[in-house]
């Protein structure tokens, strides 16, 4: 059975919390989208939004395959015509196929927030839905507050839906617009709706009560084929459906199908990329496209997965495109390390001297404060160095960096950094600013670099963590630092840890730029 | 109808990418679940870690009002008896009244990672309980895979349950130890298996489906009267069942019984302090509890809760502790902060122009960076400052911080700090150095410091967290550094924050020293 996916990152969720689109991140999301193989991609609203028409108006000179841009409004104003509305009118000049348009079905609304009457407010769906079909739109319908509304008054939710639908819409939305409901609500109401009208029943959830994956799923069961959500769960509030886990669990799972089938092995791919254009780190938890959502850290899980990896995984991870991932940790054995080596190269068992060699490397960098299981690119680079199979691409001749504040004088000063590096037999000194020492040295030494290796603007870091550990030992306790960076493709991770957090930071940034340039 | 909480943050919490946690982590954490009102805490493994056996045997000191701490283990091994099995000796050594142990309930997993006979596998489960509980013990038991188990062989994971209870296992708790698992299924398994036995069943899900916490409402409604989870989501792969959206889904939307009343607003507090705790960043759209969970950003929605919260709300954020917002900020609750500063001084309410001054500054404060909760010492200077009760004992004229490194010599260099202060009208500049700038600066501010105060001498630095807000921003990001100080007595904590770590820690530990001295 077809499944329709209704994607609104660029909607819905561009009203989750740091999130803002411009025209162009939207055009590179929606041809990312259109390529996974989504059927609807909701981009905005053009009455509302000037940036929104120029996108409409570029979008619609890209030749999508799959995907069909939808743009979104709300229905009339009262009290005036469907003509002399001009959200309305800024909706046909989006120039779409297709149209979504929300009205209310919760009369705590129609009174609240429109102030008109139940009467008016079926006028106002009926007119809008009417005149947009008249202009050869065809319209998604978003019945607002579906299930708030129905619960108040089952009867008039039912007559919001019919007059929808008479009036000519296509797809029939209900939506969880507070997020608060349960799956045996949405499953029940979905069921009885389905029931009174003859249009596609589509699902709208959000998450504030932490099932909006179960909802989702829980309606499509009731008969919902039309599945509304944002790719990595950003959104309003606590965010919407995550559509990177319901289209597994709906396809994979359930044997309904979503996207292309192909299409599964792009899924984390895609999920990254969008958290890339977003600008946002994606959670490491979330599941099937997380960095971590095949990561085992207990050496029992570890030992059970290199034994049959279904004993502890709900899939396999190359079916979305994600990897498994062994965690090294204090908990986690050596047989962790020794999987991670032989799937680094067969020929290495526990009996190599190589192995041995590692182990004994790793265990000393763990008594200094490194930890590796959330450092996989810092591990690949050890390996390789103790494998003789890394060239170095430079050498720091040295650093000087100087952090100066006078309180005599308003706001804090810049941090100054000189750098002197080698490539081959030719040397490069040069200088930066920055906030904080860590930053200022960042710079300087990238600037250095790129002389010989202009690639590296292809890569930034897109998280930074500190961890200072060894509790009791205070400012001058270890620091541990770990990298995330990005070439915008893939994501990595690198460590470093040392007394001094400068040179922690310049251990796990050094590892960061070499693993770009040995891999890249 | 009462619904036991079993919190496992310290235990399959630990297991997430990127936790550890010392002892001292664990007992504080300990205490404040303690002081939330739930029923367990899972707290480690002391037959796998001798970390963990040093914090059961702290913990057996605390007085604990509501939390039972529980020690985790496994099964006794194969072929052996449960007297001869060390880690069920360990088990007994943690000294605690309850004792949770997992036993395989899949059959795929007797064999494949056993490497046992059904019977044995019976057997070892028989005999541990039998043991432990003729050893006085009361035993949870978690049967390891059970919805596996029971979908690939309903009736001997049935048999798991039962052999478990008549060898006198008080709570047996169903594990989708996988994460696969969709709420049906969940629903369906624990109401056949729950007829099938006398002793309260209990339920743990893993996330990988994203329907973790649905799972477990469904659990609850088939018959489950113990709920597993981490209080904020923490956990293996990705992650448990977040206790901070299932207490409330339970308690405040279904009636049922979790914890006290008066604790659900806490529920916000409780989980940030563990997120500080475990050095980790709150999801911002974590229900309930996200610092976005309220956050309107939509003009549309913004203006439907200045109407009515309801119309774009699911409940009330005060019963959680949490605020709505209309900004992108992080703001702590601010009913949290008015009962603070009433038990602060009891002239103060929330219409007092000091307490919205007070406010004022901490919305400030917070946009920038910092983050009262964890310290109180901060806040209570922050107050009395405001107040005007705060007589100064010193300024910093300036300072200036070396870091150098030379890659031709050996070893770290130290890093080197010079600092001039005033003291009344009189002046001491000196410079001292460290393992890192922020060393470097901390000593030579004491050196200076102690010409006029040799008190100080008593005081030292415990505990220095760092934490970088703002990911995306990498090395530019916002620095928040917590220092917790001690004179042997007492413990405090400050917070500073800036783009500058050496600022951020600067602010932290004047706080530090300046509380010291106003107070000791």
């Amino acid at each position: 059975m077809k499944i329709e996916i209704f994607d609104s990152t660029l909607r819905d969720g561009a009203q989750g919390e740091g999130i803002s689109f411009s025209a162009d991140d939207k055009l590179k999301i929606l041809q990312r989208l259109d390529a996974f193989g989504v059927d609807y991609v909701e981009a905005g609203n053009p009455g509302s939004n000037p940036k929104d028409m120029e996108f409409f108006r570029k979008a619609a000179k890209l030749k999508l395959k799959n995907a069909k841009p939808v743009a979104f409004g709300s229905t009339r104003r009262k009290s005036i015509t469907a003509e002399e509305d001009e959200n309305l009118a800024a909706l046909l000049e989006a120039d779409t196929e297709y149209v979504a348009v929300f009205g209310k079905s919760w009369l705590l609304h129609v009174e609240t927030i429109l102030g008109t009457t139940p009467e008016e407010n079926l006028n106002m769906i009926s007119d809008t839905v009417a005149f947009l079909k008249s202009k050869g739109k065809k319209v998604i319908f978003d019945a607002e507050h579906y299930f708030d509304g129905f619960r108040d008054n089952a009867e008039y939710a039912i007559k919001v839906l019919q007059t929808a639908e008479k009036a000519g819409a296509s797809v029939l939305v209900l939506c969880d617009t507070n997020g608060g409901c349960f799956p045996d609500e949405i499953a029940e109401t979905t069921a009885k709706s389905k029931a009174a009208v003859g249009a596609k029943i589509g699902i709208h959830c959000h998450n504030d009560s932490g099932c909006a994956v179960a909802c989702t799923m829980a309606a499509v069961k009731a008969g919902a084929a039309h599945v509304q959500g944002t790719f990595i769960g950003i959104g309003e509030r606590c965010g919407n459906t995550n559509l990177s886990t319901v289209i597994p669990n709906l396809q994979l799972k359930m044997g309904l199908d979503c996207v292309p089938k192909h299409s599964m092995q792009s899924l984390t791919e895609t999920a990254r990329y969008i958290a890339e254009i977003a600008n946002i780190k994606l959670t490491g938890t979330m599941p099937y496209v997380g960095g971590n959502a095949f990561g085992h850290k207990g050496g029992m899980h570890a030992d059970g997965v290199a034994k049959n990896p279904k004993t502890f995984e709900h899939i396999e991870p190359e079916k979305v495109g994600n990897e498994r991932s062994f965690l090294l940790s204090e908990v986690s054995g050596r047989s962790t390390v020794l999987s991670k080596l032989e799937a680094f190269d067969r020929k290495l068992d526990k009996n190599s001297p190589e192995t041995m060699r590692i182990m004994e490397r790793l265990k000393k960098l763990e008594s200094r404060g490194y930890q590796f299981e959330a450092a996989g690119a810092s591990f690949e680079l050890l390996v390789l160095k103790e494998l003789g199979r890394f060239t170095p691409f430079f050498n720091i001749e040295h650093f000087h960096v100087i952090s100066t504040q006078n309180y005599e004088i308003e706001g804090v000063e810049k941090a100054n950094a000189m750098v002197k590096i080698k490539v081959g037999e030719e040397y490069e000194i040069t200088a930066d600013e920055g906030d904080g020492p860590v930053n200022a040295l960042d710079r300087a030494l990238r600037k250095a670099l790129e002389v010989f290796y202009p690639k590296l603007r292809k890569m930034h870091l897109v998280d930074y963590k500190v961890r200072v550990i060894a509790a009791g030992d205070s400012t001058a306790a270890v620091t541990r630092v770990l990298i995330e960076s990005t070439d915008g493709k893939s994501v990595w991770t690198t460590v470093g840890a040392s007394k001094d957090i400068i040179d922690a930071s310049l251990i796990a940034l050094l590892d960061s730029i070499e693993y770009f340039l040995h891999n890249k």
